[in-house]
């Protein structure tokens, strides 16, 4: 396990107040829908609709200790690099992202609004990765890999802190898992602040070399990701990762696409909010769950809501998105 | 001035903190779609799905240290009679709402689930008022009059000592105003910690009875409200709020109709939100402002985001909601 408590607590303490203290609260009507008692933790109130304000703060914090350069780079299908290019803009830190040509419209033009150098690669995320190793290489931009690089777990862990402080009791998570940079990071603040609660990852059938790779104990073969939910769509799985997952996951469960719709719409309707695909899997997972939640209370991160109004309400009437 | 800074920092230590550090942010999308650089306070994401859970915690914890009552009875469209179910339901006390039968059918639903019993009334809410201190009168169950209770404008006024902590400039509020609560309460919170931003109170032209008084000076005549904004469609003034306004605000503007349906819309799409028309009279006042806000920075409440979505998606798609 790479990642260390103090570190995250202290990391904590460092980051932009914006992206810290996020609303969590029963959303009654909600859990009276899914049959449990459900726990909202919202991340998506915040200048870049998303957590991971919370890793590139940490990210960014610690290369400005270190002094080791004064620009960044990384690959992303959206919410990182828009994350990162708002931490830079702030720091005069230079911001590169590499995306997909496939990747979100509307996340590719919110990071260059953010001021972000955003370079479109064809292929998917480890394509986009491929190319940003290469620019580091050539241009000594710092690389910031998400998963990979322990500060965007550290960062992403202090979800987790907050969430152990919740009142009352706490039976279970359930975390949307893309590279595993969330779910290693609130599993191990969980499991260090709060045993008793379990742990429980989720992704999309379509794309699911994360949860196959944990069940097996190693990285496994699969296909090419086949999701709406593009914040969680990689192929490859980094082995550091699922050594960090190995220790703090429960369980790791997989939903169907109509099982993801399903949950933006009763979402939006009774929490009021709009999520993005990547963000509402484990809401899916509780509908898709066959009762194993009953009753219980649970908790879920709603992580981001960066989705155009186009996707959103093709999606969740019946009609077509974006794919 | 009824309302006293020390009241309200002790009235913030003692309430429930689920509704207190709501998210404050800029949000840029929005801002730039309206011209200025706009801060969101958003105080949707609690179990209330509005700001006014922070008025009742501090009426029943000070019913609590008198010991006056162990039921409470108030008048509600529909926000106050939810956040006082929610929290006597956790203290053990039971709380009567008094509404309209014209009144929000979802908010009913809600507070009836929440433990309220709820009494219909023909008429306004004035009437549900008449209604509700006569059942106090009868039973002995203490009276929560909305604006009239200090309390409900000190609770409130904790939304404007969170926003005094903003970080850089902040050249102007646009509040709500419906009876006054808010407004009061976070114009007197600014004006003792934030002297310089500017306090805009927004009203629909068609329920526009505090901000003619304002304006006057004195109470006015007016019709009855016409408007979707169910949250501020009062038809009287009191007169001790309209003194707590007069040394706290600045200015009073009334939007149109189609202007809080835009600013619906236009928080939907940029901030991913669902919110009441009550919740969006900041925005549609930026909307309608003629430029008196370009370029400046703006902030606004929302607060509340109990809307049905039939009525939501009927106004805001051009289709025909509830009234």
């Amino acid at each position: 396990m790479r990642l260390d408590l103090a570190r995250i607590l202290v990391a904590r303490t460092r980051m932009n107040p914006v992206f810290l203290d996020t609303p969590q609260y029963e959303c009654e009507p909600l859990g009276d829908a899914l049959g449990c008692r459900l726990i909202l933790k919202v991340e998506t109130l915040n200048p870049v609709r998303s957590f991971k304000g919370r890793g590139t703060e940490t990210v960014l914090n610690r290369l400005h200790d270190s002094g080791a350069a004064d620009a960044v780079v990384c690959a992303s299908a959206g919410n990182l690099g828009q994350a990162l290019a708002f931490g830079g803009r702030s720091r005069g830190i230079g911001v590169t992202v590499v995306a997909s040509s496939a990747a979100n419209p509307l996340k590719i033009e919110r990071m260059k609004t953010l001021g972000a150098n955003v370079i479109l690669v064809d292929g998917e995320i480890e394509q986009a990765l491929e190319a940003a190793t290469r620019y580091a290489a050539e241009t000594g931009a710092f690389l910031v890999e998400d998963s990979r690089d322990v500060d965007t777990c550290e960062g992403a862990a202090t979800i987790g802190v907050e969430l152990a402080d919740l009142p009352g009791e706490l039976d279970a998570v359930v975390v949307s898992l893309g590279a595993g940079a969330m779910a290693s990071g609130v599993g191990h603040a969980l499991k260090s602040l709060r045993r008793g609660t379990e742990v429980i990852c989720v992704q999309p059938e379509n794309a699911p070399a994360m949860t196959l790779a944990w069940r097996a104990g190693r990285p496994v073969e699969v296909g090419v990701p086949d999701t709406i939910a593009d914040g969680v769509a990689g192929r490859y799985v980094l082995p550091e990762v699922l050594d960090d997952l190995a220790s703090v996951v429960d369980d790791a469960v997989l939903v169907t696409e109509d099982g993801i719709v399903e949950a933006m719409r009763l979402i939006h309707v009774h929490a009021g909010l709009v999520v993005e695909p990547a963000a509402a899997l484990g809401v899916a997972s509780i509908l898709e769950g066959g009762g194993r939640f009953d009753g219980r209370t649970v908790a879920t991160i709603l992580c981001g809501s960066n989705v155009s109004p186009t996707d959103f309400d093709g999606w969740t009437r019946g009609g077509r998105g974006r794919s």
